[in-house]
């Protein structure tokens, strides 16, 4: 059994990052730019949005953190982030979710403009993914096929279940999985709260990808020999024994699984790292206008 | 075994749209209006758009047909979508495909305002689909759901097997089959040209969707007792006892499969009446504004 040890890869990608940033600056080009728009206090998305922001600082980036006030109006944030879509000094953007209940999300997110949408989640970048279109990847999805990439993971042909269909993880998973890619070809099988014997399902699997976030769900028992496994869970348990008083555990079990297979992503340490990489590349490429020109005419000129 | 009979659900939505137009009509409403553009002459081509301007006179709708030559410019034709874009007067419009080697398609059909692209190819409707958003589903797909859902059959929890991942049948029926929808909730593996031992995988399914587009590629030994079976293949092969010199022949061995299965859509017969039916169904929505409203704003208005 191997890890995928998204530690590692993460820092390895990070350090690359770096080179480009400082290559754009020798070149006398601008340093890629991320905002983040943060919306009242919840203390789970502040660290998120932190290491997001963090993160920027360790390969170049410029960053910028937007909070507003939990009370702020659907309007007003809108307002916000047309000021973000129209700021030519601000390479990509993510609204950091949750989002208050008073606001609606999916007109949020389709408020971003999609050559700003490092996060993958417009339905145009969504599209173009599904299309096989060079766009920017949902982040942990992306983080997924990157770490397959980097270990020489072979893929094609290959039997793979993905176990939930989350818009941000297990669906479009199961899409880029089954694409006609290096990383891809896959024969997939998406799985969900409606699948009947999913023990069946994920015994066949040469891959399985456990995105349903519920922990330890993935039992010794449920897996083949040799399989890789790829865990995209990360739930808070209650653990008196660790000072924070709580400890992060995946959707797999760990202790059971790991034995039996090839490759398996630990948690932490595996996918979650993984994530704020796939941010930062999708930023790099909104910088250097890789998958859309600046200045776009939708009926026209794009790509 | 029972059939489903495509050419009886035609008719029976042609005739509910039909009402519905006479509806507007008579509330002084404007007509829906189809407009197809159809470059060069190719026989099979034209066919197809006959049939689809035939349909839009069946059912009441306005319908122009653009035609243009074989030699025009990409941006030529470009211009012309630009002026259906801007026409008031066209709710939707369709590029017939495929188009002389000389044109970029994809540049083409990214040309197309997504609210008026009613083929549903747009990666904006195609992402809206992905994420479960109401939109413009592409013809074949949403023609397979509304028979599967005319014919009440239930797909909950059900393993769909879909053999194909084309943009523009094989991948949009994966997805749609897997959503937390009435037709949908199924368990669900796309297989392809990389898939191993396909047999295994289908005859584990309860629904089979072939869009592979080979002859009677799905025999009898490949199907479950009682499984549902979708044939989406429509391929002319020569038949010199028919006048026409050809006859149409399916992805499904009809012969050899229909006496297993529980349904089967024949071919002719099936899914490819459907298909135009779901070009009118989605030009009626265009025409009432279901999905975007007239004058959008890609930033701030949508949805």
């Amino acid at each position: 059994m191997e890890l995928l040890d998204g530690k590692k890869i993460a820092t390895e990608i990070k350090a690359e990052i770096a080179i480009e940033v400082k290559n754009l600056k020798a070149n006398g080009k601008k340093v890629p730019h991320l905002a983040a728009v943060l919306v009242g206090d919840d203390g789970a998305s502040q660290t998120y949005v932190n290491s997001k922001v963090k993160s920027c600082e360790e390969v170049g980036f410029k960053s910028t953190l937007v909070r507003l006030n939990k009370d702020i109006t659907e309007n007003e944030l809108l307002t916000q982030i047309n000021l973000l879509n129209n700021d030519d000094s601000v390479d990509g953007f993510i609204i950091q979710l949750p989002l208050p209940k008073h606001i609606n999300e999916e007109k949020i997110l389709l408020a971003v403009a999609p050559e700003k949408d490092v996060d993958g989640f417009h339905p145009m970048n969504v599209g173009r993914m599904a299309l096989n279109m060079p766009t920017y990847l949902p982040a942990t999805p992306k983080g997924i096929l990157e770490l397959l990439k980097r270990y020489n993971i072979s893929t094609e042909g290959k039997h793979c279940v993905v176990i939930g269909r989350s818009n941000i993880v297990g669906l479009p998973m199961s899409i880029l999985m089954a694409r006609k890619n290096k990383i891809g070809n896959c024969t997939v099988t998406l799985c969900h709260s409606k699948t009947k014997n999913l023990k069946e399902e994920t015994l066949r699997a040469d891959i399985i990808i456990a995105a349903l976030g519920i922990p330890e769900f993935l039992k010794g028992d449920m897996v083949k020999k040799g399989a890789t496994i790829i865990d995209v869970g990360i739930t808070r348990v209650q653990d008196h024994s660790k000072k924070s008083g709580f400890r992060i555990v995946g959707d797999v079990d760990f202790k059971a699984v790991s034995p039996k297979c090839s490759y398996i992503s630990p948690v932490p340490g595996g996918v979650g790292l993984m994530t704020v990489v796939s941010l930062l590349q999708n930023t790099l490429s909104a910088a250097k206008e890789e998958f859309y020109k600046k200045t776009i005419n939708f009926n026209l000129d794009e790509v």
